[in-house]
């Protein structure tokens, strides 16, 4: 785990917090993006070495709609930048962590994903998150 | 805003979240700290460019013993790094960001800081920091 490489933050509508956190960054999202098969429509801040993900549901069946259905607005994970993300997950299982993807899945903005369970790691939903080469 | 400077966590047992992240991170927290005024023990982990802070309540009046009630254990807020937090402060004040601390406070980890009401960013509790210079 190399840095922070996004903190996920989970909001009802994606213009509007597009707006606010351009008022917070002082600059607009670099991109949006759908990932149908999350069920998220998605736009990315830069922060320095550092990204900010917002996601907003695009159906009632979405993680993100469930999430928001049970606690509102707000940050939704945290995602670690890691050089190999097999190797990663094959650490943290043997250290006891329980991965929900054993198989990592293609995520937004270019990323090999697998998340580790809340359960596990304090409550915080945790994202090793990998760069696809070109 | 420069970049994340730390991700705080709300934990129930200081010690035994510290050997949870210790094995995330493959190292162990770089200090422990206690904040009187804010009713919390704190410790740091290293992770690139970024931190993360594990935070327990040392009373029952601490935010954090309130955030473990109401919430549970999980990500308490966002540390952004700052040049200036006074001009930070005002500039967001004129965005229409609801600034808690108008006058900046000492914080853990020899920094001043600033939170903003959640209720004006999207449900994150959003702290400005700014490091103390020698």
């Amino acid at each position: 785990m190399r840095k922070i490489e996004h903190i996920g933050i989970a909001v009802k509508n994606l213009d509007e917090s597009n707006t606010l956190f351009e008022k917070l960054f002082g600059h607009p999202p670099y991109k949006e993006e759908e990932v149908a098969s999350e069920g998220v429509k998605t736009s990315f801040f830069k922060n320095g070495p550092n990204k900010i993900e917002l996601l907003e549901a695009t159906n009632a069946d979405s993680p993100i709609a469930k999430f928001l259905e049970k606690k509102g607005e707000g940050i939704h994970h945290i995602a670690f930048d890691v050089e190999n993300i097999y190797t990663e997950i094959e650490r943290l299982q043997k250290e006891g962590f329980t991965v929900l993807n054993e198989t990592p899945k293609k995520g937004a903005d270019n990323k090999l994903v697998a998340f580790l369970h809340p359960k596990t790691t304090n409550g915080v939903l945790i994202e090793l998150c990998q760069e696809i080469a070109e």
